[in-house]
């Protein structure tokens, strides 16, 4: 078909196509997928349902020359799930809102739909519907709606002084890499290593739901914005403050060596999990879960201040400066 | 707090006051709301959970100088919500994606909320989550998560050769008023009632659902694009055709007698429901739910193809002319 003729049913045929394996699957719990008014979903038993949204905008959120399409479908999706698994929730399916121009819905579509849909396999959750219209730019939104056993939900709010402040894996990675696309005149390949988990994060979908079933957490997100400002949240909702040892940060290994810290403290989109661990409740958590290394950088206080202790032991304020769209 | 210094946390601040009304009357199955990583929802037992999302933009479904931000907060929940009607379905809360320039975040923003939270409350469906970021234009992606009986759902895919065609309410009335306010060019009330339809759309939740309880519809849909689009989708999930009589049509009021015809077939935006119903069933079938008239405006043929009866018997293809934003 000529893109010229290309509209919106066969854009939607398109996609359609891309979640079908998946529909097959998840049968028992997706009762109907795409093509209809609505999808229908049949929740399990004894469980809540979560509910989330992410933007993902050309210009604001990715670049159409410096992002691979495949990256911009795997990307969309994980990130949206991220919120899921920081509720300790399991993923079941998402509803994906598509504009593109034109002019993409040839190759760029098709690339884009082979990295939605290898995110819809890894990370076990199925498209069950979306809508698609014309834009300028590529304007996604993806929701995700996700299960978890009832009372099991971990929030942000239900940290306490003395609690343990954890994050998983590393901070300032995605940022890091970031960085090198953005600064790089050279086209990067998508399977260059540095920019893995900048191009293609994965949430910590099995963790999230470890720490919450087995009662560590006492408050837990993802980090999408950036420590700092993620923290801020954190404890804002649990009406406390935390010390931060910036010499316990797990640290980018890719990132330059005079920007190693601000990139743990501000970088965004690392999708790791921030959490908290009551005192006692620490000495049965090991340091890492699945290959994946879970490390104590601070404490959370009663006054409600964020401080970062440096190396020397110097304290100062630590300044939120995560990511802003608005800023 | 200056515009300059707004930011993304507090115009998600200002959402969650919009919202805060119906967390608390929908305390029961919204268990979180607005504010942490994920909104916490608790199905009904016996119940499927209906799932659907909608794109609009700016420019391409309203314009920022023609439509009033009331307006704009309305509609864009009610047209999601029609596709939970058209299932049969009970809307229960929603998703906002919003983007918009930092220019609106003020008094647009605060009478676009007004809006969406007038259609919340009237259409019970509470605001459960949403993300915002910054955009040159605004757009807004809506889910929509509702909740049907099992087994009572309907669905496009249905419709035997010999149903009867109903429509409900009138036809092209959206259109038409959509007409008046581009060509316009006096500044139009918000009020005006020729505008009712096109600016403040009310889905058929009740009908809806009572003609999926009742098993009185073999298949069912909303109209959002236009009779001849989605009576072509009806028919296609169906593997069916039909016949239209034209004079039977609900026209509108408010359009050109010379535009009549033309609106009621390919008008977009109505959000009436679109069913078929067994001929025996007919008889049981008022020709009006709660004072919205039930129309029937032709039969369902074995033959796949869409045909329009004139009323001088003229017999004609019914070509498919609805609003399609790639066409």
């Amino acid at each position: 078909m000529s893109l010229r003729h290309l509209n919106e049913e066969s854009i939607l045929q398109k996609i359609k196509r891309a979640s079908t394996f998946e529909a097959k699957k998840h049968g028992k719990s997706l009762k109907l997928g795409m093509g209809d008014d609505a999808a229908l979903f049949v929740p399990t038993k004894g469980h809540e349902i979560i509910l989330t949204c992410d933007w993902f905008l050309e210009g604001t959120h990715f670049l159409i020359d410096k992002h691979p399409a495949d990256s911009v479908g795997w990307k969309c999706l994980a990130r949206a799930v991220s919120d899921v698994a920081a509720m300790g929730g399991t993923p079941r399916c998402s509803l994906l809102s598509l504009a593109l121009p034109e002019k993409l819905a040839g190759r760029w579509l098709d690339e884009f739909l082979a990295g939605l849909r290898r995110a819809s396999r890894n990370l076990d959750c199925v498209l069950a519907g979306g809508d698609t219209t014309k834009g300028e730019r590529v304007l996604i939104s993806v929701s995700v709606i996700g299960e978890v056993k009832t009372q099991i939900a971990r929030r942000r709010r239900g940290a306490r002084p003395g609690d343990v402040v954890y994050v998983s894996g590393k901070l300032g990675e995605a940022e890091a890499g970031w960085q090198i696309l953005k600064s790089g005149s050279k086209k990067i390949k998508r399977t260059d290593k540095r920019l893995r988990k900048h191009f293609y994060p994965v949430p910590r979908i099995a963790l999230g739901q470890w720490l919450a079933e087995k009662g560590f957490a006492s408050s837990m997100m993802d980090l999408s914005d950036g420590l700092s400002s993620d923290l801020a949240r954190l404890c804002g909702a649990s009406a406390v403050g935390a010390r931060i040892d910036s010499s316990k940060l797990p640290l980018s290994r890719i990132a330059a060596e005079s920007m190693k810290l601000k990139m743990a403290l501000h970088g965004g989109e690392d999708y790791e999990l921030l959490f908290t661990v009551p005192k006692r409740r620490t000495k049965k958590l090991a340091g890492a879960f699945r290959g994946t290394a879970l490390t104590r950088i601070g404490t959370i206080t009663q006054k409600r201040q964020l401080i970062l202790v440096r190396e020397n032991g110097h304290e100062e304020e630590l300044v939120v400066g995560g990511w802003d769209p608005f800023r």
